[in-house]
């Protein structure tokens, strides 16, 4: 009989996309464009306080094509901040000119398949901490894409041992492990919270590094048979000082 | 030779999901805003006169993501009325600023798999009757998410003999039994009423307990050979009082 | 080898979903909402002409949910008759304010799965005629789905042998004549005239009658193993005279 | 080892499918939409030429239901051809009332499979020449689908030895032929041009045999294992003439 | 156990597809008109110093059909290019005419299955190094498509040995091969990047060698039971200098 395993939950996680308006947003007075991105480059800047005082973290990318323009991703320790957050921010004036094209709910999580036993209290070790409520790095490239595990009718993921999916969860995990320097990653569940269970969030200054990592997961047992993938959304570091000009016409 | 299991039905239900319009409704002067708002807050506490009289009851909540802004869910006696409930939020002012994204059609439902035999109408049971006609618990957090029991080819729940569909409800009830106390689950059926078969609404104080139970529950053979979802919905409820700064720009 | 069964085919069918654009239809002076609400009850009184003369029938109800706002269901002797009708619908002015949201088109179909054998022309049969060119009820609720029968890779509807399908189909059958006296069924036959093969029309004056029979046939083999469903639309009737009140804002 | 089968091929096909925008066409002064469908009217003429000279051909429907209202399909020698005539209507007054709902890029192709062996070029036979180079029925009724041939883990028609799939086209000829005089057939292939890999065009003054045809054909092995279909457009013809009226508010 | 095969990547590659709001255009007055195409026309002739300097290239078609009307093709160094690229792009004043409809994010690749075994560096090599940083054909027409490989339940690509994979791709390889001199292909690596794992884009003089090839491969295994693909968009090529008459009304 299958067993589900623990996981560690540490911060709240929503994605937000945005596709950007240009065609109305050239419409307003220059003046207005920069009052518009004064008051969001506020709003972010009062965000970033919980990174200080290490009660959250965000990070905004533009990405890369049409799927999106901006991707601003927020952590923080109760859901209901995250409405909070949401509600705000669609309330900037600038967000009359941003449309809402996918957004992703979710916990940082760690598995515990790889978890030694121990009498410890797992969120009082500092390490697991560190992941559980983690300060994202400012690298200039970021990947998202969500996952599931699959449920067929010969590979069900969820029908297999605890003793199998801890040794697939290994080896994949070694996969994982070589990418350590290039590539920092985090792993938010979702299950019962948004329409696949996992989203996978990339960090690297390497962009080459997302597709060399997916690639070579893909051959692994635990991916080749049992991952199912949503959309990948790519997309490159926008600093507070650099809206003015990505958003100056 | 498959069977049917006898469901008991009580309220009819609809959960409407809605995104605001908040680009337009910024145009819109202060004082009308409000008095649209005030509108909402007179119809809702109409509305909530069905709990009082325990003729239907009603939920309103802030979803979290870009999947929709509301959810209103209504139970209520007759289909029909909750046609023309719709109807009347629909004629509702500030609805010309709420863009309708999802709905789903049901009527709570108690499967009679685990009921014991006796001559007694289970619809006088005052323990059936307290879950088909329910007040609804005012939680922090809510979840809602559709289902189907899929009909794979190996795998067909409805080609399933009834004793196995027995057994494997009963082990599944027991992972929900774990979680009384934490969770408040609704289940309804919508067969024959929308495109799943059925509606799970769960109400928590403590928003990990909705991934908690989907996940662990994902494990049994029940969901995992079985259970097909749809979309996951979770929100943070919203109270009447609470709609003026909600809707305030 | 497989066999096509012979199928009688009645009136052609035509069912319109529309949304209402309130947000739009509120900017209109009320007086002209009345007079295009008038010109609107003329269009479908004109129309119920056919029903006096038996040749064809409609039906308008009010679809619970945000899948649409109203259906009109429309039966004539022709195809090209109910082009004709859509088009001039589409220029009643009231349409300005309706969003086409889904439709259908089939034709009234009767399997002869279960017909006995004679030298009887079946179109002459007046049992026959009257449900290939039917009077529509007047039920206060009405279910409407389109539906296939699978062509998997094991269970093939189109590959079984005409005696199983005769025998799957009259077990199906008797499900159905469960309902007699609760449940008026139309099917519409829709093979190479829109993207299912089926459109199952149930009308009653017990809404929870849709969920028994749809539940209960679930688990019989014909449609356990070979039916695949679209989306299920739910509606409470809509009388010419209920029309002003329904459009009134 | 699987083999491609040769295909002749002739003139290269553009289907386009319209809604009409009525809500915005109503409010243009009448004079001003007479002159828009007189453009209409000049640009199909003009076009009308190339079936006078036998360098094309083009078919002007009415979609039956909320598909869409016009579907134009357009032949021509060369593919730049059909870029060239879809950006002209493009440019059509008219055509800011028309919604693109579908479209679909092809080749009129001859599958060789029922070839006999000779020494001729098929593209001198008269025969084949007139299929290839189709003068087009001006029928009352169209009916338009794509499809494709499935490649399942059991059932994969690119997998089958070239004998046994031309055993299979044999056969599913045969019921083609059975409508000879009733139904006009024109398959169009659009493997690397479009997302289906054929289209079928079929054109009758009986609409009735539409479904026939189709309904007969699903239970042909050649269907009912390998055929997967896209959505199915049905319409009545519209002549020149009579796009007055059609567009007559 | 499966092993991934080594990928050499050349430059970053965004395929970028938008139809055109032909009937916001023709509000615009004609010198307005004009005056965006020139910008757009500078826009690209500058883009076009990449090719000259060999740091990028760029192709621009007039897409045929409804799915998009342009496509504007870009490779660069640096994936952040892109970003920049596609942001100006935005700013044109044009761009509120353009309507995203598709794009597509990779990296030119090539596979390593054929690679012969050597000490040379391969991006030293001047036949790879061509291809990695290629400049692209100004042929007729283009095709582009995205793929995957197939993870099914028996047939899964990426549970196959290393040599089982050389030896179909060696096989495949061998059908493009037939097509050389007809028609140029650049794959495009999406792994981690977006929803498909590889882009394909063909050139060619004639439109028909698209289908050819893609028909044929079609019936090699590797298609056959692995392939799996997305939409098809085929084009002709739209010179700097028919821009101009390209957007007259």
């Amino acid at each position: 009989m299958s067993e589900a395993a623990e996981t560690l939950d540490g911060w709240y996680s929503l994605h937000l996309f945005y596709a950007i308006d240009w065609t109305t947003f050239r419409l307003v007075p220059e003046d207005d464009r920069h009052a518009m991105v004064q008051e969001l480059q506020q709003f972010l800047a009062d965000k970033a306080n919980a990174r200080a005082s290490h009660t959250g973290d965000q990070a905004l990318y533009n990405i890369t094509g049409q799927k999106a323009d901006l991707l601003l991703w927020v952590l923080r320790p109760e859901m209901k901040e995250l409405n909070i957050i949401e509600n705000e921010l669609n309330k900037c004036r600038i967000s009359d000119f941003l449309i809402p094209t996918y957004s992703y709910v979710s916990v940082i999580e760690l598995g515990n398949y790889l978890a030694g036993k121990s009498d410890e209290d797992p969120y009082e070790n500092p390490h697991i901490k560190a992941r559980l409520y983690p300060e994202l790095p400012h690298s200039e490239y970021i990947c998202f894409y969500p996952m599931d595990k699959r449920r067929n009718e010969t590979y069900n993921w969820y029908m297999l041992p605890m003793e199998d999916r801890k040794e697939l969860m290994y080896n994949h995990g070694k996969i994982g492990r070589k990418y350590a320097g290039k590539i920092k990653q985090f792993i938010t569940g979702s299950v019962g919270f948004d329409d696949f269970e996992w989203g996978v969030t990339l960090f690297s200054d390497d962009v080459l590094q997302f597709k060399k990592i997916v690639y070579e997961m893909r051959f692994d047992e635990t991916t080749a048979r049992y991952g199912e993938f949503g959309s990948f959304y790519i997309g490159h570091i926008l600093e507070l000082d650099q809206l003015d000009s990505f958003f100056a016409i």
